[in-house]
């Protein structure tokens, strides 16, 4: 371990006693916001009743054992219990918020705002900074009148409100949720200053809801039935057909996310989970299911979340996400500020194919690569998160990383995938992202031939 | 699949077009707010253009299929993006909360709040809903200030910043918490009506931190340092002896849950997470690590936290949280509101010495056992989900379940324990819990012999 990871810039001067062992130095009911209403500053008492910390500088210049500063916060009582029956975040984490584009998007009411992934950590998104993308506003559904209706090639057409779909089998499913979009702006090079903008169109949360099967088996889905139409219930009335054999293999009826209630903005109170595939289709406000013998050729897969090649046809039904990884940490939003020395490399890596194999880390624009870690569950199209540990010598370096997943299919880079595709997609870029590090230690979104 | 579970109040009628066909009703820019504003009603242009949902009562009466009912979410745009930076619950959820008894403690800034665990699902809790506890009430620590402490029995005394900290390798492991006092109210007799009350000091997140071991290498532990004296920054400066086996294996130094920052009454900036041992030992504000040769039987470890026995003598370090499980619904918080017929039993197991291998559920009192179905990731040291689908007859019910984890420890009826305990003891009753069941629905926290 390199020395110069511990700034030893204060030292604690115990004079030979516990510092548990001095009584506390709090007044009982004297808070610290009543103190400040008095106007009263405690003193030298309250200083030498409570051991604290004090400068290294002070010690080595050989100055009395004496406690010469006391921690603020150990003076005096903090808030009780309930005060926020709901708790928030400290004041201190205020800039960690999602943050919109909003000159992407002609209103706010049909626009995007990105989880902040490079303030983040482990694999689960808090419900508070999982990215939003709504087409008509966040609609307010109050969940005793909502209802589900199957319809369409079945036995029995049913309507089912919230307390009937809570009556069928539950499971619980740690999966990603990325739009389509996500990366879209780095098609034609290198855009956004930031993996909250570059990559931010993704979270990953613990679902609870009931299979889909087991509502469509209630209602019967005759013979002729391949196809299923999944509605919205917001002003957009959001549709988007899916294969039945996706709707009768893995999806759910979801109204939990990490152990709540969906937020209003992923869907409250049910939306579709269709693990693996593109976020569009993970329907919110869920009011109908239609099954059908073909697709609807709706809005949203014909002139939306289609890819337009360059010899001017369009790829369609393009529904899973592919295996993709980004460095979280350092990155622009994030840089390096402890200089040169030991540094942890944290990042996320995904796939709509089941479980991340393996991750790599350059430090040289792909030349040379190195195993990262994956640390944490490793559980079927969830986020994953990958360390690479290292000692930063202070040069300039092009960070990437480049997932794996189980089925073996590698991230490619983005000259690869234009080869392909050329520049005209938007969705369904999975390309290697590059970092340049400089000497300062500050980030910059670049890309490298 | 019983046909009364759905109650097919409402019908859809098409008249042979798609609900989806036709042109959304919502004016662009025209927000619900502002059309409340304007005191303007939509009326049957609007109506006409979108399909709805109109009682079966309507239109069995052989009413016209044209719309007669509409969802008003579907007539306005919502909210739109980062309308909230940082997202909150809807509010239909507002019931959703933490509760204090704060007439169970002198003053709510040593006390504690409980975890609605009936209005959670899945095993992961959001950080809002996080039972706190506390005895000098919740620190404010300025995270650019705080230090962390190593001292006593080591080579080289350090200090640490938190930026510092964040330098060593991390590891992401979601673990439960729970309070050794939870469920301490029931040890002479069933005494709070409802979960959150009788077991809501009980939750699960993913932790992000350090190994303490990597900080204990820095340091250099000394051969004679066999303990190690945890300490907090809060003005209680809660204390507590860990043998240095634990610190070595398990523990971490952790700054993040559920991949944000800690909450400020989680011990933000940075906490002892000790996986499967009971919470009061993850010291909060952690700001000095001492190792020593022995314990320091602080108060927290010897007036309180231990377990006075029948015959007087008290048994001390009982650290590990055994074995233990809750119905969470339906119980008195969560009554049945859907009549006979099939039900969701589902509930909460979990034990500090590993995974869960087994729940079963008892309907009559613990005569007969049924095994229930454990959904979900199966993590050491963390909750479990189990469920038990059944058809409910409408008939008194005696509701328990009773957890096996992966050890072999059964848990044991709660008249099990006070023949081995007595009834002095207040920490570590994981004993079965039973709540009674009426023919209306309604439950009740009883106790069977």
């Amino acid at each position: 371990m390199p020395h110069d990871i511990c700034k030893i810039s204060y030292i604690y001067m115990s004079g030979g006693m516990r510092m548990s062992d001095g009584p506390g130095t709090s007044e009982r009911g004297l808070s610290r916001r009543n103190l400040l209403k008095r106007g009263l500053a405690i003193g030298g008492t309250a200083a030498a009743g409570l051991a604290g910390l004090r400068s290294a500088a002070a010690a080595s210049a050989g100055g009395d054992p004496a406690i010469t500063e006391i921690q603020d916060w150990n003076r005096y009582l903090g808030e009780g219990v309930v005060t926020r029956p709901y708790g928030t975040p400290s004041p201190f984490e205020a800039h960690v918020v999602r943050r919109d584009v909003s000159w992407l998007t002609a209103d706010a009411t049909s626009s995007v705002s990105f989880t902040p992934l490079h303030e983040l950590e482990g694999i689960i998104t808090p419900n508070g900074l999982c990215f939003e993308r709504h087409h008509a506003g966040v609609a307010e559904v109050p969940p005793d009148e909502h209802r589900l209706m199957i319809n369409g090639l079945v036995d029995r057409p049913l309507v089912f409100t919230m307390e009937d779909i809570k009556r069928f089998p539950r499971e619980n499913r740690v999966y990603f949720l990325e739009c389509a979009a996500n990366s879209g702006m780095e098609w034609r090079g290198a855009q956004l200053n930031g993996c909250q903008f570059t990559h931010g169109m993704v979270h990953c949360v613990m679902y609870t809801g009931t299979p889909l099967r087991y509502l469509l088996e209630e209602a019967g889905v005759k013979t002729a039935g391949k196809w299923l139409l999944a509605e919205g219930a917001d002003a957009a009335a959001m549709t988007r057909s899916i294969p039945m054999e996706k709707a009768l293999d893995d999806c759910l009826v979801a109204w939990k996310m990490n152990g709540e209630a969906l937020r209003p903005e992923q869907g409250y109170p049910v939306r579709l989970v269709v693990p693996g595939w593109e976020g569009n289709m993970w329907v919110k406000w869920l009011r109908r299911l239609e099954v059908g013998d073909q697709p609807w050729e709706q809005r949203e897969e014909t002139s939306k979340y289609t890819d337009l090649l360059a010899n001017g046809t369009a790829r369609k039904f393009t529904w899973g996400m592919e295996v993709k990884s980004v460095i979280t940490n350092p990155s622009p939003q994030a840089p390096i500020t402890h200089g040169r020395g030991r540094t942890v490399l944290s990042g996320l890596a995904w796939s709509g194919n089941g479980r991340i194999k393996r991750v790599d880390v350059s430090l040289d624009g792909g030349r040379n690569w190195h195993a990262a870690r994956i640390d944490g569950p490793s559980l079927p199209m969830a986020l994953h998160r990958f360390y690479y540990d290292f000692d930063w010598d202070g040069s300039e370096l092009l960070l990437q990383s480049r997932a794996m997943d189980e089925e073996g299919f590698v991230q490619p880079t983005k000259s690869a995938l234009r080869t392909v595709r050329g520049e005209n997609s938007i969705y369904h870029n999975n390309g290697i992202q590059t970092w340049h590090l400089n000497a300062e230690g500050g980030l910059e979104n670049v890309e490298v031939s």
